[in-house]
């Protein structure tokens, strides 16, 4: 069978993005492949694609942007996938992995050490792409090692009913604090409200004062935000920070698109408030994963902890789905399902 | 000799300020009072003033500014004071302390918690405005306790030349850094490097480009930038962080007197670089101050290190000099001389 060749679909960036990325920008193309490790291609692996993650950092590469911290121009991701070739000592067919792959049906890893196999089957393998993966590994590190958290803290988050944000929030509210969501949607304050337990969330399109809806919320300040969008928000948040937050940078969202990149005025008061801004990335706690899925994994089944997938069917409307992710059109992790198994 | 009255000059602050305060906003006015702690009033100390600091949160003061963390509109500021009559405990006739006073020959001091006896006169007295008072004080929890400096980092210093800076680089060259500062004038620049031992000093003036002036001293990036100015440098800082860097925020000084603050933009690095930035203020380690005076008085009796004031005499004379800081006229602290005892 590994000498049987077919056409594999792939995801293709044309060019460097300006702006927002349009559909145009991401072509489906097909071509050839064996379904096998090329001969001489020692300690790599050859997989099925079966979930492929959005995710915000993914524009990043899209642009050859200063200081941006993954290469520009292929188009991979984190993705779950099943092993149909290996010549790697750690992988063998049939086995389920998470890591990054191609925008494809099937991609070949040459460094196959980024990939991890998957353990615990008993939950929708498309988590790995979200709570049991890179996003809910950014909320658990986030929230824990960089807000550092204390009970009955007041917590913001915006881009609330995101990947990352409705872990987050969760996570807070399990541990105490009373929390507060921003979104850019009915259905997502909705969301955040009665599905996920935040104490209050609004919808922050339709706040022409963010500094007064964060005001209504936080009558007497802020102690931890998690931040995931930057510019008029973060300046906002400033105004209502308490003595001594904290605010956590996951993410700057709302600034990706930008050509020219909004100015943030109201840094002083990191002063006036002695507040500790502290940017992080998932990489840096790698080694909390077993950690977290010892914590999280009897959550899901306890039903203490919900995760909210948009999931799109099919190779080719995983550019669709990735530029929704800039506009908010997403409701939840957003998640292209390649094939089942 | 308590009945004796005496004129009191005084600097009153006109109304508040907006945009860079001029001389006319401040007022030399007279008025009569007894050498005592009036009649009743307990707990308190009436004082001579010697030495007057102008430090730029003083403009913080002058304006109507949200989250300002020194109340409007009485201008008064650190000084060395001279005890003249006490009604408190702690305190006599002939005693020198050191603390919040009034801009005016005289002071009636009615919270006198908030003074510190001088205990070490073999120095200038005019050094507890300074490397002994609250620049000093900051310098040192800013630079040891905010930075967490580790020997080989290399220091980027904002305003170097200033009552703060100065010192913050000179205690980065003791403990093994690599430290540049940049201030605004050719004579700065040379204190730097000839009196302070920076290693490297510019004059951002001079600097079109402050991305290429960074890149040129620092080409494989800042380790901890100690921030005094804001805007447009923390731009270009933020774009030659190392990753892990620290930002102790200690001012702003380039925005204090903008009447539209500012937009800084590439704040978005924070997470690429994983960088920690944390606004600070000096009140919150007063407990360390002891600690402090034990480490500096014999660097200073041993000449290791320097400190260069700028002193004017007489009160009549405060204004411009509380002025000239926000011009960057003074070199080295700005010292107002009401007596010399």
């Amino acid at each position: 069978m590994g000498e049987e060749t077919v056409g594999n679909k792939m995801i293709v960036l044309k060019d460097y993005v300006k702006g927002f990325p349009k559909e145009s920008d991401l072509l489906l193309e097909t071509s050839d492949t064996q379904l096998r490790v090329p001969d001489g291609c020692d300690g790599a692996v050859f997989v099925k694609n079966l979930y492929l993650s959005c995710d915000p950092y993914m524009r990043g590469r899209m642009s050859k942007l200063e200081g941006s911290y993954i290469d520009s121009f292929t188009l991979t991701g984190f993705g779950v996938c099943k092993v149909v070739d290996s010549t790697h000592p750690n992988f063998k067919k049939g086995d389920l992995v998470r890591g990054m792959t191609g925008w494809e049906e099937y991609s070949l890893i040459k460094s196959a050490e980024g990939l991890s196999k998957i353990q615990h089957t008993d939950v929708p393998l498309s988590y790995y792409t979200g709570i049991l993966g890179m996003p809910g590994t950014t909320a658990y590190c986030g929230f824990y090692e960089v807000c550092s958290p204390k009970k009955g803290d007041t917590v913001f988050i915006s881009a609330a009913s995101g990947a990352v944000g409705q872990l987050v929030g969760q996570f807070a509210k399990l541990f105490g604090c009373y929390v507060v969501g921003s979104a850019g949607s009915k259905d997502k304050v909705d969301l955040l409200k009665n599905k996920f337990g935040f104490d209050e969330a609004f919808n922050y399109k339709e706040e022409p004062d963010l500094n007064a809806a964060l005001k209504r919320y936080f009558p007497d300040g802020i102690d931890i935000y998690f931040e995931n969008v930057g510019g008029k928000m973060l300046d906002a948040v400033l105004l209502n920070m308490k003595l001594y937050g904290r605010i956590a940078v996951c993410g700057m969202i709302s600034q990706y698109n930008l050509e020219e990149l909004e100015g943030v005025k109201n840094l002083f008061l990191l002063v006036v408030k002695r507040i500790r801004m502290e940017g992080f990335i998932v990489f840096d706690y790698a080694h909390l994963y077993p950690k977290y899925l010892e914590m999280v994994l009897p959550l899901i089944k306890q039903g203490k902890i919900v995760y909210v997938e948009d999931i799109v069917e099919g190779l080719e409307n995983a550019p669709n789905a990735l530029i929704g992710l800039f506009s908010g059109r997403n409701v939840g992790k957003q998640v292209v399902v390649v094939a089942r198994e």
